[in-house]
């Protein structure tokens, strides 16, 4: 039996609460309490399509796995169901406006610009899952000025008519040493997800690591290769171990060829420029709530924070080691200290992050952290036993040079193509690996290097790289009785003056 | 026998001043070259009511104590006294307009937020005496910018799962290490002043330590309290020592767990933004004084700066330790010396403070000292000898962690639960403690800490931390001829601007 | 016989130029290319009356002085002289307007709102020479803020009830530790000149520098004394070493305590903000010029800059002792090899000075200049064998109890007191002493030092002093992309985005 | 036989484009996918008079060199050529009123008033490329504030009366340390392009740089020589060595007197802001582009970037020794291992120098290189045997006298005079020369020097040189909430508010 709208719209209150998703109608009444996202934004779509905001951060699968069969209601006749008017949505209709005269492809010259156009053409709550970090945001953005305290110490006469930038990384040959780091909820972006970034990384042969909280399915992202094309995975590590086992076995099997597991969230962070635009979104029509009654609308992040195993130890790596081939790589190590665990427990690899400055605030950037870690490695003779990544902040081909200087095997990218892919599809994923790479090209010739194995210590001074200095408050009273210097001023203005 | 308006609006002069407080007549003619707060802010309400003024800045025995009997003239027939008539006062209107449709609690998502609506919706004269600080409050900003000096380096794959940042201050078991610091006047904020902090700290199970210079008597303060709650006491010490020693031993009376005597501040501080904010309340209609014959209206931080006795010395130490068994805290030390000294004098703890920046401009931060004071009590094997207390600026959780690792017990928090209080009362209290709970939790999960103790000094990098940087002046010519890049522009643009 | 203004108003040109000055005319055709300020500024009021423009930048005795007898032409019936319509004027208008509504001297609470009220109601010239330095005034900024980089190591539980912040300087007994130096031009803020500041300087018992560009004379600043004052005079040496004499033995016999020769100006700085000015006044008719002939009109700075001896050298400083028994101090060294220089010469001080930032740009502050010096003097056990000074930036009486803690004797304040001068008279300059006084004793107390022998090292962190940190240039597209974290937005701005 | 206009606009398009310039055609069909500045900028001009856009960026014997002769059309009857209609360009019309009320020379004080003129009166294209540099642009600011970092060590009571700066460079007495370095298409800025540099060098005995890639031929500059005077060519190595044996050979016999070999610029950089200036001004009517088919339009500086041999290396060197007799300087060296290659390849010199910041950006600036090569030679005993030029960022005469404080022989100016040039043509050169004579004459004095070999290490602090802060990123809520000081307001404000 088909259900139609107007039975459908009985059901939007906390006491029955109907939603359609895709065509279906489901009963979501009991599940209210428990939704991570919380009940609020159910409620917004209490006897309503959902689908639109549902779709993009949920898997394909979540209603099927998370939702008892009894509640899934059957089909909906869309033609009852009344169509929400955005038509009067001011933002909405500057945001259209925006995209018809958004700039053309052309004018994007670096990874920067495609994040400034993507602010401007993509829904603010899409912006701000993506762009947001913890807390004051100070380590997103000292993940990026971070590299602007390492300068180059070029060499001059070396023959750089060939250069060859390519490298290996977990043994895979890749064209540029950038990898194509996990980012969840690429549909948020792109009504095609996670895929895009696939076909881009196949055209510019890097390595996609596959975020566990893509919009896709594992699946359909595997299918969207084009081999030979590498791929890893990046892993939230469940409670339930079984399930853990069968998704990295699945992978395995899928031929996924690196196993990354996060091992800097044990709860995902706080992101306020993601709650208070899901606020912003859901809450105007609210009136207020006492400090005991607090509604958690916590913005996407949150929404997708349940099942990851806050008790994840150095103890479960043995057993990692015991269901897969697959090389380990533990994502998001932040001291020495763990790096020298790390090796001591056996993985591949290690990369220093602090997962784009979206977790800890005021945890050091990973480029900050290698500079801590290579120099003792290297002491100890342990340099070779482990393949050490960075990611974070990472924008021109300069940072990756840098980067590598210091001694990374390689550095994660995720961010940029997300804006680039939000905002003018594969042909921006394209575009900006291709800046990248042109960049490269022309950086490795001006710092003198010809393959990456010359890009050494000595190619760089870091020496103001842990400096993290805030600077005095400013007099504001002394600061506003000064009177700036001028420069000429035109003599026109002095000839207006007088009349 | 019953004053009437009529009849007091004629002593309205320097000559003959009556005042009316409470629905009660006082003449002030022989008291005004007396008052702490200068005559200026007194004439300005002779011959009227000056009730909604005195309030939030007199304890309410004020009166009693330091008036003759033989000028307070009895009661008024409050119907006989003409209102002010305030309709008209454009800058009153707008902040009426602006609490109209002041943010929901919900819409706080840190303790800036509260501070951000506080600012819109209190009294200029309130805002100013919270908000204000030493001279150019520097000291005052750096307070909170010092933690940004300091940067975590969390451990990754410990387990998580069951966070306990519950601690001791004293002996007294708290949920979570921080304290509510004292600060005065707190009816400024909320009419039923420091009880709703009482409340708050009750519900949170954290300790509230009682200002000198509250709103509300001493005894209403405690007598809020539900048992089991622990209330510690801050003093500034008289120079008439019996009246000091009644304070105190009341206080032990009533079952107060602590007694922090304040030493940063001899004299209180001239806070410029308080002063000028007093100025204009009153000045506008007084025509220029020469330099002679200065008068000083210097805001609400003056106009309690009496009765604070600035020989007190460390000679005094004794005295106190004889007249109570309350452990004794000195609050306001701010270098390593002093600490020593404390620690040879035999008190319990000290509080690394400058008084909220509000005392000695350019002091530097508390939790600067903390880092200069603890690797010298380590040296010297005295890091268990006493409790170390910081505070000054703390606005986050990871505030509140930097502080412990670096060796702190706890941390004292004021102004924010003021600005919470003073926009929302007491469920914006709760709220703003709720807040510090849950980024508390998250943020010891993030660095792999499950208890206090394991908040260590290897958890941070504070090699940042004594940098006072001014940075060069900028050369105004040189930045006004850089032309900054810029990103793409709106293909929009370009046509419209060929119409 | 007396001229009339008809007659001289056919004078008005370069080849024959009559100007009139307090009511005589004079032929001043000779002295147009001699003319240190430039002919270009004469040439404006050929003809006219340059009385208004003269004053303050000529010593009254300098016609007398320079221009030959024969060329005083007599005076002048000034009925019969044009006055110039200064009506329609809009900058003057806009500031007679200032005036009139200028704030109140209550409404000063530190030195820094002196300046901020004289830069709105001087005139543009005026206030040009006053507040320019050299070139980028980078000095000159790095002055003040270079005070900002020391930070205080305060002690607590003394006993700072009595407070006595007087010192010696020289030998003389005085208030509070600093001077008032000598700075040029006077009458540009006042009508009455450097005599206001010898008022202000007696009422509050401290010294003052007579500078040698005075618009006073020497003899009506020492006639405004009122004994027992002391002042000092500040020496530019004339190439004529005969007329220095008679300068240095005149101010001996006058009772003048020290002789203050400047050693950081052989050649009067370049001004730009001063020459831009000077610029706009009398350029804006001219037509270009070509580089072959530069026109160097250069503002009062150059106006006044002849007569300096550029060759003075240390083998003067005998001479200067064999002709005063005035203690010699030289004011302006800025390296430590200087000072020990100036030892090894038998001078009884030096100051440690930049010339306001007048001079040399990027110099270093004073005050770095004496973390320099102290610390090698104690080493050579020299420190009692000079005494040092220091001046430029200091605003606040913390600046003053940073000099001292760092060894200086006493600090030279300048710019303050004319600001102070210019925009209230004498009232204002007390007004800006008693405010120092007031912050002076606050400081001690809240130091916790009673005199000024307490102030040393320990009390105050310079390890930031020598920082000179430009900092990075910033990404601008980065910054530009960067979506800042907004706070809790109003309702009614949801509510009406929705109209 | 002469062409016609008519004739010639048949050829528009991709498949047949003729274009004319200097009144002659060309049919350039063929070599549109060769163009170094890619096709499009040529499609624009299809049919049509390229000869303003071809002038500047085009030695004059381009077009005979690089096209056959068959494709030289020959003689275009110019009657018959419609005029381009600029007068409804409303960008040019706003450029035309600026320069009809352009300040006159007299107001430009120093180097940057020069850049202010100009970036207001040049073409937006032309100002783009002088004025941009590598991605971000932070070296080539760096280059200017990086002399912000290095204070002045004054000495005083020097005998400055005769002040001598001349000095010697590469054998020629010059007037003043500094040369004209080399700067590429001086025809963007004035229509007698280098020529006005080599005559303002003459006038000013300073030597003249003349580049590989000027707008004037080599023959024309040289011939623009006024004997004696000496001119330095900078060389674009070419891969095909004959040529530039030929170029080398012909400079030696034209008197030229030192060789420049370029050694930072393999590959010519990518200067976002020149080439973004280049699409706005042809790619505003271009539909896209997918990132395939990136059409590279990369600006005035890519248009000139053939011919650099990216394999020059240091086996190259006894090649150029082996065919000259000019001393043979490298100028882009950036570590000190390679200014210790250059001596003991034996060569006459090097230039520190990072081409301006327009090449690799975070590349350090030449100034602070200089600081690490210098201690380094002298600990060798080399500093003798080879002569450091420095370039990049010198704006004042106090950044000339830094230089050669740390060791330099001379500084290289190159955009400065660019501007001043572009904006006042050779009149702004020499008074920018003049400015900095003056300069030079006074800050010599004010430092105590009266020779440039008096010019040491001791008269400057650079211990701020090698920090490369970037600060910690603001934390915008804290920011935000903070309620600045403001200093006294005007009583008129309060009373209007009360109306």
């Amino acid at each position: 039996m088909t259900l139609t709208g107007e039975e459908i719209a009985k059901h939007n209150s906390k006491e029955s609460c109907w939603v359609i998703v895709h065509g279906k109608a489901y009963d979501v009444t009991e599940f209210l309490p428990e939704h991570p996202g919380g009940p609020r934004i159910i409620l917004k779509y209490a006897g309503k399509d959902a689908t639109e905001e549902y779709e993009p951060i949920h898997p394909p699968d979540t209603l099927d796995k998370y939702l008892p069969k009894e509640k899934h209601l059957g089909d909906v006749n869309m033609d009852t169901v009344e169509q929400d008017e955005k038509a009067d949505d001011p933002e909405e209709q500057e945001r259209q406006e925006r995209i018809k005269y958004m700039p053309i492809l052309d004018q994007c010259f670096n990874l920067m610009d495609f994040e400034a156009v993507a602010r401007r053409v993509m829904k603010k709550t899409a912006w701000a899952y993506y762009s947001s970090g913890a807390d004051d945001e100070i380590t997103m953005r000292e993940n990026h000025s971070a590299y602007h305290k390492i300068w180059f110490r070029p060499r001059v006469l070396v023959d750089v008519k060939n250069i060859d930038f390519s490298t290996t990384m977990l043994g895979t040959k890749v064209d540029i040493p950038f990898y194509v780091t996990a980012t969840a909820l690429g549909k948020l972006g792109h009504p095609e997800g996670e895929c895009v970034l696939t076909r881009g990384a196949h055209k510019h042969n890097v390595i996609q690591m596959i975020p566990t909280l893509a919009s896709c399915s594992f699946d359909e992202i595997v299918d969207a290769r084009r081999d030979p094309q590498t791929q890893w995975m990046q892993l939230y590590v469940n409670s339930n171990r079984e399930i853990t086992k069968n998704i990295v076995q699945h992978a395995e099997k899928r031929g996924i060829k690196g196993l990354f597991i996060t091992v800097d969230a044990p709860q995902l962070g706080r992101r306020e420029k993601d709650m208070r635009s899901k606020f912003d979104d859901t809450g105007s029509n609210v009136q207020n709530s006492g400090g005991d009654n607090v509604d958690r609308s916590q913005g996407a992040a949150r929404a997708i924070s349940s099942f990851i195993d806050p008790s994840l130890s150095w103890k479960d790596i043995p057993w990692f080691k015991s269901i897969t081939k697959m090389p380990i790589i533990l994502k998001g190590v932040q001291r020495v200290e763990d790096v020298l665990l790390a090796i001591s427990h056996g993985v591949q690899g290690v990369v220093l992050s602090n997962h784009g400055g979206r977790q800890l605030d005021t945890a050091r950037s990973g480029i900050e952290v290698l500079a801590e870690v290579m120099p003792e490695l290297r002491r100890l003779g342990m340099d070779k036993q482990i393949e050490i990544y960075v990611d974070g902040g990472v924008r021109r081909a300069t940072d990756i040079i840098k980067a590598l200087c210091l001694g990374a095997k390689g550095v994660g990218i995720g961010r940029p193509f997300l804006y680039a892919m939000s905002a003018y599809g594969l042909d921006g994923v394209n575009k900006a690996m291709q800046l990248l790479k042109d960049e490269m090209e022309m950086n490795m010739r001006l710092i003198g290097c010809t393959s990456v194995d010359q890009l050494t210590p000595d190619m760089v001074d870091t020496r103001a790289l842990s400096s993290h200095n805030t600077g005095v408050p400013q007099d504001t009273l002394g600061l506003n009785v000064y009177d700036p210097l001028s420069g000429p001023q035109p003599q026109a203005t002095k000839e207006r003056s007088k009349l």
